[in-house]
């Protein structure tokens, strides 16, 4: 028989995607409007969630930015980390704004803080209303290069990272190289840990310039010259993996490099791992497969693990554990569709995908990478 | 000075939106292959959400046509009305599908009930993982002609219906007349006011069909041949006004005739209202709004509301309140972005789009409503 009889009707419809990333300098100067750039601002409110720590350093500024605009403004400071990633707290700033009614298309959310706070506030936008647009400000290095560039929104729930969200495309985002001045050095090293992503499975130019000026640009907390070319290369590049596939089409994608077996360490190591070092973690692990595979050369490996050291970051390598890492990978199977699509390192700046990681390997990359972890202190001694 | 300084990135993508409805026959038939029709077969799983009455009525058959084709189903039977439509039963179903892996991309999540149902799960189709394929089966005339046409989907969050929601299209729609058979004639009532609206403000044709057929169609459960020609009549007219503007970018919509004071009635009287009641009691008062401007003409408000009688509809008309009614209306305009944008009937099958009722304009509406109903059936008593 026929699946089907009689009448079908057909929906088809294009939709218009369409957003900017923009470089501005000093976003908190009452001269400066790009915060207010979008949407009404004669008669405007404006429902502001603000990252805490940041609140305390510019919200002064903020208040005076947004008054001398004669914004009618609702201001909440959010807690960073992530505590805020949870139904609660999504549903508490729903709650919040549906106390300060807002215009459903012209008097966007306004979102300034790091990851977490713009994946929550961006499914806060989403869901209201069906979609109200919401305006990205990040204000971690992870949020800058990462979290803030795509379309991605989430909360965690059932104990699993982002297993609520949705694509919701931003209104715009705006960076702000400044508000990474007061970040410390271990989520200066957290950002970092995407950027090293990028450079090692597609932008060689990239990594080069880490080896060169990694260090300095953390040790001037991204304030340099130099740590702007990085930041533009990483979202430039972010963007060419990104912006083809926003809704995820296609499922093996490259920027999932570091996104297999960090699920399961965050999962469970959340309380110590942020998630630039579980994604670190895995780009160890993932490298020492590509080189057991002799898919990635010595070489390529060791500049790697010289990358990492000469950019002091202490991966903790002691969490790394094959059952719980083997149990990320078939999480991400179903998430995949049926499929592993693990991108591992062919080279510095290229990738392939597999499909048959087995337990035993991911057991065997383990003990090569703490030995590894050992011998490159070694071998970075005798340079 | 600028708004900006310094590089821009643009992110532009087209997204492709697709979705078929389609009559099908005796759906739970084993040799129709329509419910399996998307998504793979072997080996497959699929998520299962229906409606307790209507699994009530067909769980075996349900049951029996998953596991001749094989699948690996999981179904929940989930309450019917506005219950369902909490944060805690979306949350429930969240939980129920996370214990039940699926794919992300081939193994859609089935949906068989009513509005309330399809809203609901098409929201935890559109939140889990970022979005999951579903399909939607109407079993209520609600779902049938209206909730289950479009992409809206929704939930109900602080006091205030479908707060929280998305656009999530359906992967397909599959429509059987047959699971109409069991409704009663409250519910069957409840989706003709959907019909109706449909009719009045832009099908001049369909109207004249409910006159002729509406009250047989009633009585036979829409199961006879005119009924499924006012079933598509009505399905094609949906999809006239929805197709265009899948996302609501025109706020100005045909279709939120009798959706702007039934907000409010509906959200305060939830407990005795079914959707399409508070529907017809604002189709109502807006007819006589629209007769007190002169917009619409004396016989063709006569003819709405001997429509109304001759489907033997009773509008608690005692309900109606103008301060819960300007209090929707204010709400309305924040969801039309500062605009009433409310449709008025210009004539059967015509409407006209306004900005200006002021609360006195709806107290003396009432009033007008009021009377007429006393002497409609003094006017239809002399037919």
């Amino acid at each position: 028989m026929n699946a089907t009889s009689g009448t079908r009707w057909q929906v088809r419809e294009t939709r218009q995607i369409e957003y900017e990333l923009i470089n501005v300098d000093d976003i908190f100067d009452p001269h400066n409007d790009a915060l207010l750039s979008m949407g009404r601002v004669q008669g405007g409110r404006r429902f502001v969630v603000v990252d805490e720590i940041v609140f305390r350093h510019h919200g002064m500024r903020l208040h005076t930015y947004l008054a001398q605009h004669q914004i009618d403004a609702h201001i909440v400071p959010f807690p960073g980390g992530e505590v805020g990633k949870t139904m609660d707290a999504w549903q508490g700033l729903l709650r919040e704004l549906d106390r300060f009614p807002i215009h459903r298309r012209d008097e966007p959310i306004i979102a300034i803080g790091g990851g977490v706070l713009t994946d929550v506030v961006g499914f806060v936008a989403s869901s209201y209303r069906r979609g109200v647009p919401h305006i990205k400000v990040p204000t971690t290095l992870m949020g800058y290069v990462d979290a803030s560039v795509g379309i991605k929104t989430g909360i965690n729930f059932n104990g699993h990272k982002n297993r609520i969200g949705s694509f919701e495309p931003p209104a715009r985002v705006l960076l702000d190289q400044r508000l990474l001045a007061t970040l410390d050095r271990r989520h200066l090293q957290n950002g970092l840990c995407e950027i090293i992503k990028l450079a090692v499975i597609k932008d060689p130019a990239l990594f080069r310039i880490l080896e060169q000026h990694g260090a300095t640009s953390l040790k001037l907390a991204f304030q340099n010259m130099a740590a702007r070319d990085i930041l533009d290369r990483a979202i430039g590049g972010m963007l060419e993996e990104l912006a083809p596939n926003l809704f995820e089409d296609e499922l093996a994608r490259k920027v999932d490099f570091g996104h297999t077996f960090s699920y399961g360490l965050e999962t469970q190591h959340g309380d110590q791992l942020l998630h630039g070092e579980a994604v670190l973690l895995d780009i160890l692990v993932s490298t020492a497969i590509a080189a057991g595979r002799g898919v990635l050369s010595q070489p390529d490996s060791d500049r790697i693990l010289m990358l990492v050291k000469r950019l002091d970051i202490a991966p903790a390598i002691e969490l790394l554990d094959t059952v719980l890492m083997w149990q990320s990978l078939l999480d991400r199977v179903e998430h995949r569709n049926g499929q592993q699509r693990v991108p591992l390192p062919a080279a510095i700046g290229d990738c392939v995908f597999v499909n048959d990681i087995t337990r035993a390997e991911i057991e065997v990359s383990i003990n090569t990478l703490k030995h590894w972890m050992t011998t490159t202190n070694e071998r970075i001694a005798e340079c």
